[in-house]
């Protein structure tokens, strides 16, 4: 039997003495997770299976004891040893997997960034220069605020490219922003707060966050300047996306800004795309205006990608303690590291600068794509998306169905809507297809446009 | 000025074609960063500049261009290109860093692992292939619940390693136990759940964790043969370590591990060493007993390190909805793929069976130390600590003080326990130290134990 099971394994290949074990373990691995070793199949005693293959002896029992301690094999005093038996199947494609979800070839929803334009090489360079360098310390608990190396180089960075106001000590790393808005929602009702404030148009999935703490809402409508603060009332903190409002892409104006700080209480700032700013500077954090009653939030999710679920929070000293405490388990400490060498070796701000260009110039085809369609398109001044106003009538849900049968995914605005209705139209990710497939997204869109949009009656109103 | 401020930058040296851009924005950056640029200072126009290095106009004009979108210059028309004003002072050292705290020139307190054992050049190398292979849409959003490729690679490894009865759609990644348990502690609740009952010794900071989330507390003694489950009264939900009870170190008995299962309601098995069983084969988890009603809960944080944040969850089919609801930012979509790299590749079973061999070995050594004082060691068949019996009246606190002394960190029982306490002594973490500091650590306690035993009469109550 040991005769045709050694062979079974085909090891009469290439057996050189440095690579026998390695290659035993793992032709033994392969033979047991495909089936062909059974489990309770007695393994030929190691002298005679290294006769059998005309290695030491010696090798075949550390391969033996290798693969008893890894589970694959059982040892058992007078009974030799037996492919261990496997308590579970090998694991079957995962029900849950948004890869087994319908797609659609083409995708211009908002949201994610041309995930085809993170930076795997310098990234990979960066996390090898920083876990080189790192003391073991780092590799430990620490502080769950976040790496004070990271903290440090992210309060430089933040001054500089957003004008915010930080030291280390204000800074707290967390898993993304709906991590850090989680995170934020405990403090606020730790110290007090009851009530957030958030504009009338924004991700459901925030508002989710908010509410399943314990905090009520109340919608803030969104006009041409941006998010009214004379509608906030007694909110006791306010939620805000200053640089360009998610969805609709305006700009909180000035005296918006400076209203929302004089009327005192909280204010969540989410620069969720501050660094892609096109036709003029970029607009400071609204932080900077009074970083004792404003908390700043950034991501790593739009400039480099989701995936990375890295965040920061700039938080004024009187709530900093109430979001540590708040805090669960903490972003990785080998991310944390790399994204530090990422930003001090200048490699953050190439990666911004690079998507900023390219991104300027999707936003340009697709403003020069709709005009001949007159249709207006706006909050084009920055970010990763553009807002397309419909005529009241026209039906957002239609264009949705047209494009989806184009193969094209994109959102209507009443996915993004708290309250009462006042706009309709469609918000386009213009950052989200790689490259080489926006000439055809863009196509697309525009022949679902120019029929959609023929249709002047609505078949229901897109906030239904 | 521009010639003196030209020559500041050192620029005379080295310019070669290829790397004059480069050098310059990096020359600049130091300028600015030190301070020898200050806010406001006017730079030379890129005509003159260039003409003073020697170098092409557009060269110039880009790196101002560059600079000027990193915030580190702001460009006005009429008055050109100046040093923009830094809003912040450059970043100072951080209070709340755990580095500045006052540390031990040795530590045997538990709960971490030998941080220098990590295995950097491993992780590295998994990193590069597994980034190097992954798709793009593992960089987004994707599942909360986790990548399905580490949840694939976790059931195979969790079955044949730990005998857990998993499928890749019932396993959920999470930020370290810690965030784990905040999860389940909210899922529980969800579903009805008031009261979760502990072992009467075990980690503050996980008891607090599951006071946050809204459950109470109820405490379970534990005695040779691990926590006792007739104890349990009419809690909800149990929460133990059944391999290696955490701190005591002795084994769930066969016929307690069944009572509790047999009880109803849910197990919460937090198997955070499982996978370090020095005298027999691993005990397997007790999740496989009764795969409905056992959450199994796993780690990276002892077998690699704290700081890689990824712990894994096993979890019933009617709890998974409630679990996946209560994830906040789930963890980094690179350091899944990694690690899931690093299992199948075999990496880490071989970083386990190497740290189990070292750590066996120390456990040896500190058997063989603290023989000659009569204390008796327990909890050594298993796991990165031991736990030191005390004769009742021997005082824990003055071993604390006195090893602090001799700069070195050991911690007392009554750190650990929850309710009356019924036992005395000190819970030894040997698996911390550096493999080269080992030695001292072991000689420094045993000088401590030998005189602290001495003292008979405690000076207060461990647990006062």
């Amino acid at each position: 039997m040991a005769e045709t099971w050694a062979n079974g394994l085909d090891l009469h290949l290439d057996l050189t003495a440095t690579r026998v074990r390695a290659q035993l373990e793992t032709a033994l691995r392969d033979a047991i997770r495909s089936g062909r070793l059974t489990a309770g199949t007695r393994l030929p005693a190691t002298r005679t299976l290294a006769a059998d293959l005309g290695v030491a002896r010696n090798t075949v029992a550390e391969v033996y004891g290798q693969l008893v301690a890894e589970g694959w094999l059982s040892a058992r005093t007078g009974s030799g040893t037996l492919v261990a038996s496997r308590v579970a199947p090998a694991p079957e494609p995962d029900p849950a997997a948004p890869g087994s979800a319908r797609r659609h070839r083409h995708d211009l929803r908002p949201g994610e960034p041309d995930l085809s334009a993170f930076p795997r090489g310098p990234w990979l360079a960066a996390a090898r220069k920083a876990l080189d360098a790192a003391p073991d310390a780092v590799l430990g608990y620490g502080d769950p605020c976040g790496l004070p190396v990271l903290r440090g180089v992210l309060a430089e960075y933040l001054a500089r490219a957003r004008g915010v106001v930080a030291r280390p000590g204000n800074i707290v790393i967390c898993s993304g922003f709906a991590h850090g808005l989680e995170v934020l929602s405990r403090a606020l009702l730790e110290t007090g707060a009851r009530t957030l404030a958030v504009e009338r148009y924004g991700h459901q999935a925030h508002r989710d966050v908010v509410v399943r703490q314990g905090l009520r809402l109340h919608p803030l409508p969104v006009d041409a300047s941006g998010a009214v603060a004379s509608a906030a009332g007694d909110a006791d903190a306010v939620l805000l996306t200053p640089a360009h409002q998610f969805p609709l892409g305006v700009t909180l104006a000035p005296h918006r800004r400076r209203a929302f700080v004089d009327r005192g209480g909280i204010v969540i700032e989410d620069d969720y795309d501050g660094e892609f700013r096109y036709d003029r500077q970029p607009v400071g954090a609204m932080q900077a205006l009074a970083p004792d009653r404003v908390i700043y939030c950034g991501t790593a999710s739009k400039s480099l990608a989701p995936g990375v679920r890295l965040a920061w929070l700039v938080i004024p000293p009187r709530l900093h303690d109430a979001a540590a405490a708040a805090l669960g388990g903490g972003p990785s400490a080998l991310d944390q590291l790399t994204l530090a060498e990422l930003i001090s070796s200048g490699g953050y701000d190439r990666q911004i600068r690079r998507a900023r260009l390219a991104y300027r110039r999707r936003r340009d085809r697709l403003v020069a794509a709709l005009a001949p369609l007159g249709l207006q398109v706006s909050g084009i001044a920055a970010g990763l998306h553009a807002f397309l106003d419909f005529p009241r009538t026209a039906s957002e849900l239609r264009a949705e169905t047209l494009a989806s049968r184009h193969g094209l995914a994109v959102e209507g605005l009443h996915r993004y809507t708290f309250g009462a209705c006042d706009r309709a139209g469609l918000v386009i990710g213009y950052a989200r297809p790689p490259e080489h497939a926006y000439t055809t997204a863009l196509a697309r869109l525009c022949a679902v446009l120019a029929s959609s949009t023929g249709s002047v009656i609505a078949t229901r109103s897109p906030c239904g």
